[in-house]
């Protein structure tokens, strides 16, 4: 295979340093870098700079938590997405969009390739190799680490001295994290055992809850259309209330999730994530749905659920079902404007009120009180209608006695 | 409509105690008033001798608690059955029971018809009156509350003053609650407003998380075929377990559930539940399956649990397919055996580790130290498979240009 | 109750004119008379001077067939509706669509009550009186024939004598008979018995396949974004292809369906359908799917299709759950635009032939010859991979020998 | 990779007859020859004198007819399972069992590989490979097709010529066919353009409708717990009942089936199939459920059914979710008995006449005449009930006004 230029997802780590050189002798080729900016809380402009020292011909930065919370990320909370129950996909969903500015880069740049750092075994070299090719079917995607010969870290690091890639004085960290906006994810290490409670060294963006404050809090959250878009009647930003609240709930614990998990080559692995922004605003958002959805459509809602997780997890961002579900939910979410109270004590996150214009709680409907305006003699009509097949059937048993 | 003989779910309450004299008032029939025990903690030879004072011909007693967990309540649970996503059914599941038991004593005692205190708004009128006619087509069943003139609680007061009928002592409590061995379903009374918190007041079962032990404790639950079997080590009968993990996780404010929920009779409520031991038995379980199922039967389960919650809450206990359902559970469960660790903290419960010799986590695959079995290259081929459907999509379009 | 003034559903049969009275006799109210053309091809002024003679004080007849095809048909069509695999919903389709009328005549003619001439024992009073209460929640929903006195033929004829109202001079049909521009509806008389085969004399739309052409017609449907537009290339509006499409397929004896059938009110049914157009249609466009969805939308729209003909079949038309899947729908069908070419042949229609500018079949990717351009190599690493989970399940078992 | 013994899959067409030769040149191995009789109508015993002749040391030759119907297809067939709707899975379900065979045969005679002749483009190497890891996990399975460097029939031809490997003297046939007892499969050669009609010499098991008996045959199949055992009151095994209906069915021209489908691994494929036999039954066996399934039953058997064809399709079969859906078919299927009659006439089969003792269609509920039980009172309760959620919607949409 030729390769000319060719546009990396680069991280400014071991790996896609290794990379910008690897390619460059591999196809002997021009490398562009591109970092994105999804909120991982590092300092860009050095990575760029590393970038270039070590042989890209351009280095690109660009901030694209706005672009990832309103475009990505929104449309999975919408649906209510979390990948086996619990996992609320932040990488999952950062994945697509680098790609389509990998892929943009390209044809602005005239490069034929873009690469990325992902290994064979993970989810993320699909994310990135499937959406590459649905957006433009004929750019050569480069996954070094799935070729190449180098073996272990030892290999690389040796592979970095002989070409004088700057090498993190870092000592090796026991984990490997992707962190973004919308949450971290920890991997590797001891968390390789199942039986092995996580261990409080690898958590960043949450407090250990047995040290979060010893009061609860409690803050309000506004949503319109189901986005939320106010802390305690402040409105703001989409990404100033996502990073506010990462602090807010993160300090009292919330968010952490450990499981097993199932990814899509066909292996489990030990997952820990922490998503306390995530974690609240699901909480709160059912909370609204419970008083604004009726029955029919909640139900439906969290089957369609299962399979939107789905192809986020699987690499499936750019289909044509992704973009049909997200037009159900558009339409499915244009009453869930309201505000619900959570409170956040020590690694919990409980909705304690919410209130909506929405609403279809009908307090005299439901109550016991004199007030009460429903028929209960409907009741008696309903309960034949509803019993009759299980009634019929058990006429059968009888008469066959 | 003629009625000789009917037999009465009686709770002791001023409702059925009304209800046995209305009976019989009525129809001028013998009432046999029939008390279940499913774990709702009072003693219930009183309340037989309250029956038969109150003009009940005769009066049955019975334990349940190790038939309702063991058919009905593990049943729901290898499915990992939660109404709406959060209500583990305590209530539902009891209902069918009780009126199968209603039904058998119909049959052996001769009566013609059964009877029940719920009203015509609430779930268990259909979950009554449905099983009854799925059991036994020809019965009478026979709804008071839904078909008297007693329009309040005063009303029903100066009907039992008039008969002589036993008024408890106790003042109004100000809530409704349906409690039994799997749960505590609470309310009615300030619970109305969606708006206000959860007083303290209505929890029974579970202590405040604010003044729950501040140290958390671990305990490890064991599982045979998706059924608890032991903790910490100790084999014991189910109905022990249950009891036991209430206490235990109850004491530490776990399984409080607070929500607003669509009932089948076509209103929404707000109920609050406290389940300390089937939320703490859900979370370890979930461990195991995340250990043993493989994707595509965790995903799927995931599916079919949501049908199944609706199949117990709507009143189709009795239904064809509730059984295939669980004819299905029982296989998928037949390797989830294995133990989980638990730790539980003001009011959280999470599970920390598990083992199980049918475990399909491998580390070798898994890992991303030099053992690593996994072939890379295979990732290759999988990515270009998985992908080529939206490839060719995207060549179309890049064509049409 | 008290009633003023009420818009009826009128069809000028002996039910609905003796409800025009009746409504008059027992509420003192006025009555309107309001008739639908939905295709039943009737002609419609007689009916309006009938329901005049018979007592309305005013009576509306109106052409709805576009609107009907094009607002409720479509929708149903674009999701391949089919109740229980088989029922294309054309009496279910046209009642929200009545209601809907009815309901804004009221609001213009300052009426409080709408009337349907529905039996307590179908479909039909569903879907008129909860889309109704779903248009104008406070609007009276009367249902003559659920709760009169009348209780057979006979005494209704009786009822019409005494007030002159002018009963149908031909003899009474032997079926229940529904039809619109959709389908026709037959149900009653000897399709009770379900070991009977239908008898030829109850079809009005299709020819006997056995006397049907020797000779296959071949025609060529176009469609535009699922819609079809177009017979053998002459573009035409849908009530004319709809009607075109009947009389066409009808000649083949296409479109004929037998069933015994679930009704939402708990009983089973025989219900026997004639569907030319709507048969032969859906018969095309499964087949422009095939050419043009990828695997994963089309394996899920199959699901959500179920759904959606639950939803049309229970009259929960005016519902957001089908509002957020025609958005679904709207959206997936984007690019089915295209030609496919049906065989009607002895009572069979089967698509021949199917071409598209969307067509994601790729001749190269699917041939054995030699213009093959798949990677034959990428299907090792996919079966590695796709068979990893049961490979690793098939050694703990070995291990475990 | 080192193999010293291997079990091949030979059908003795030129593929697997150059495979044995290739087999025994590359690995320097000892290879067996394994010929299984699906029903595929060729006489065996010559297949087996030209393995040996070609190389085999060894060659089985096995009638599995019987097992593939009781423990394949009849599984598939409760759950009604068609791929994409169209599909009866012929080749899919034999795939699993061929495997099975082969990896027993590995077993008993100390081989190291399996061997198959499929592609690596098509859905049987999934089939093959991941059912044989399922079964034994260190077997090697090799796919000679997919690794060799033959590019066309003529090098195979050349390469076989070279071997003095004996070759078909019939010309090369235009399409690829495989067929067993449950159907047969075309593929490639015109059917390659979708535009095409289906040529009539591609048709082996069907007759031309078009020249099929002008007077339609009516035929009554039996059914025990869904299983079909009786034509016209017969019972007969279920390899002759199959037999013979292909025979009777096919003569009518019934079975044909003609699709665009989504191979698994990311390709459009067209695929002609013919299934007599399975088409017919099908149309049977859904009648009688009409008649017994209650509605929920029905609808959600919809969905698994979906499902249950995908895991076969994919090469699931050896997976716990398949073996948990039968669990779920069996106990569903249980009252699946009863006499269906089906009229056979020129491509067309319509259930005419269906009768069991456990239907739950009950004549005095359906009926329109006088010995209607349904209380049409019950009516209003429920649509009062059923309306309720959407009532209340439309009233805050009013107070909004």
């Amino acid at each position: 295979m030729s390769v000319k230029k060719v546009v990396l997802a680069y991280s400014g780590g071991l790996d896609t340093s290794v990379i910008i050189k690897w390619l460059m002798d591999k196809y002997n080729c021009e490398v562009i870098a591109y970092t994105a900016d999804l909120g991982q809380n590092e300092p860009l402009e050095p990575i760029k700079a590393k970038a270039l020292k070590t042989g890209a011909s351009k280095a690109y930065v660009e901030d694209l938590r706005k672009e990832f919370l309103e475009d990505y990320v929104m449309k999975a909370f919408k649906m209510n997405a979390l990948y086996e129950n619990k996992y609320p996909l932040a990488t999952a969903l950062g994945r697509p969009l680098i790609t389509k500015k990998l892929v943009e880069i390209a044809i602005k740049e005239g490069a034929d390739a873009i690469a990325h750092g992902s290994t064979g075994k993970g989810n993320d070299q699909v994310r990135f190799d499937v959406s590459a090719v649905a957006l433009k079917p004929d750019i050569k995607v480069l996954v070094p680490v799935r070729d190449w010969e180098l073996k272990s870290r030892e290999e690389e690091i040796e592979y970095a001295k002989k070409f004088n890639i700057e090498i993190p004085i870092t000592k090796e960290k026991p984990y490997s994290i992707d962190r973004n906006i919308w949450g971290v994810a920890i991997e590797a290490g001891i968390l390789e055992d199942p039986e092995q409670e996580t261990p409080e060294d690898i958590f960043s963006l949450t407090k250990n809850p047995l040290e979060a404050p010893d009061k609860p809090q409690y803050i309000t959250i506004g949503f319109e259309k189901a986005i939320p878009v106010s802390i305690d009647g402040n409105k703001m930003p989409i990404v100033d209330l996502v990073t506010q609240l990462n602090h807010i709930a993160g300090s009292h614990g919330i968010g952490r999730i450990d499981m097993i998990e199932n990814r899509l080559v066909g292996i489990k692995s030990r997952e820990v994530y922490e998503a306390p922004a995530a974690v609240s605003l699901l909480e709160a958002k059912r909370a609204l749905e419970q008083l604004i959805l009726d029955r029919e459509a909640m139900h439906f809602k969290d089957q369609l659920s299962i399979k939107y997780s789905e192809l986020v997890y699987y690499g499936l961002w750019f289909s044509p079902l992704r973009e049909a579900l997200d037009a159900f939910a558009d339409k499915l979410c244009e009453n869930l404007t309201g505000e619900v109270t959570i409170k956040l004590y020590k690694g919990s996150v409980t909705a304690v009120s919410r209130k909506s214009p929405y609403s279809i709680y009908n307090k005299n409907l439901a109550t016991y009180e004199a007030s009460d305006t429903f028929k209960h003699k409907d009741g008696e009509g309903f309960c034949n209608i509803w019993g009759l097949p299980l009634k019929v059937m058990a006429s059968i048993k009888y008469s066959q006695k």
